[in-house]
């Protein structure tokens, strides 16, 4: 019997999540699905972003996994609270990665996201509803994921956007930034050369902690990975290599939801 | 009897176009189609869009239209050549734009466009079928929709990246450019900052010609414009308002297909 864990985003973003976890759970399989046919989800309604989520759920219980990871922040906004999607246990981004921010004991956190994910408050009502007395800075970045998509990074043009979105992190010496998008992670060190020491709070070490507690039982001796996206361009198959990397990858796989 | 034409996009960047167009027809009606749940058209493949762009101009032959235009590049690079659809007459930006640029009479054309519309090389054999001579340089320019769509304009961070798409067209003087993607005109002030005076074709102007060998009879005393979009949020209120000014703009209707 072979029980995966699914994981989902709206694009491939969601893949520095999966290259944690997959480093972290090496005996564990994995089936990632990433919307690309639909992205991005920052800009759309709710009413449509869990009419496309919970298509996708069902696509990740059909290939029979153990638990589910929402790797999208504007999806997990949605589907906030939701412990389970029929009868699978149902992670999302936003609750550990506010319990993980906490952890490191500041007053005061900053939450860069997309527009969706920053509109809806979801950091920082689940921050207030854990520690009333932290105050959370929130700061929608929307060209930080056309920057990573188009490989637009370790440059001045993204030292310039980081600079516009992040000017108010610096001024106040925020200690605690969470990176609320899976895309962020790949400009860390962009973020970091302009911030300084800052802890910055990533998707993929919180969810291993999440995952642990769950204490699932591992079937197979051979792992396996399998990649699925709703659409194929050549622009993917390059992006993907680049963010799994150093993790190498087998072909994607196309699937119409 | 009330006879619209038809516009679509897979946005809101065709409502440049729209303008355009409602200026130089002040007597006709339109209807406007922004498939904005499933944006951006400019990283999926010819099969997606095909399935698109059919739903599409279905709905708008629904709408009692009289014809016909895709207003985004992407797409039309799909449908370039076909004359109609289930009978209506069909127009798209690539050949109209192609013709346009040819009549400046340069030996050399640049055409800018999303990764999509580069990729298919239409510009470039629709433009080589007419004028085989002209040589035709294309230059995918990924990141202008994103700094549209967020209104980083006429800015440092506009210039860095016109720079980065644009030095091989100063270097080389070229002194006609196809603005390949509907979002683009909103750039032209810029683009022209960089590279002087250069002739910019943009797709509203070349449309009305094309519009008006079509010989509509026009039926109403009054014209209506209605603006549909497959999702609705803020922040494409605020966006259509920015690309349609000073035209002033009724509710957008929300459309499912």
């Amino acid at each position: 019997m072979k029980k995966a864990i699914g994981i989902f985003d709206s694009g491939l973003g969601g893949l520095t999540v999966l290259k944690v976890l997959a480093q972290n759970f090496p005996h564990e399989s994995f089936v990632y699905l990433g919307d690309i046919a639909r992205l991005p989800y920052g800009n759309k309604s709710p009413e449509t972003i869990r009419k496309y989520g919970d298509q996708i759920l069902r696509f990740l219980k059909d290939q029979g996994v153990k638990a589910m990871v929402i790797a999208c922040n504007s999806a997990s906004t949605v589907y906030l609270g939701e412990k389970s999607f029929e009868g699978i246990p149902l992670l999302n981004v936003i609750e550990p990665g506010a319990r993980a921010a906490l952890e490191n004991g500041t007053d005061k956190i900053a939450v860069l996201g997309t527009s969706a994910t920053i509109r809806s408050h979801a950091y920082e009502k689940t921050i207030k509803a854990l520690s009333p007395k932290t105050s959370v800075v929130e700061i929608a970045c929307p060209l930080f994921v056309p920057l990573v998509e188009e490989g637009v990074v370790h440059n001045e043009i993204t030292d310039l956007v980081i600079k516009r979105y992040l000017e108010t992190v610096k001024s106040e010496k925020i200690e605690t930034v969470i990176l609320g998008c899976t895309h962020y992670p790949v400009l860390a060190d962009d973020i970091r050369k302009y911030l300084g020491n800052v802890n910055l709070v990533e998707s993929g070490e919180v969810l291993t902690t999440e995952l642990r507690a769950l204490n699932f039982v591992t079937y197979q001796s051979t792992r396996q990975i399998r990649i699925c996206i709703t659409d194929v361009t050549d622009h993917f198959e390059r992006l993907a290599k680049e963010l799994m990397y150093p993790e190498t990858l087998g072909p994607l796989e196309k699937v119409i939801l």
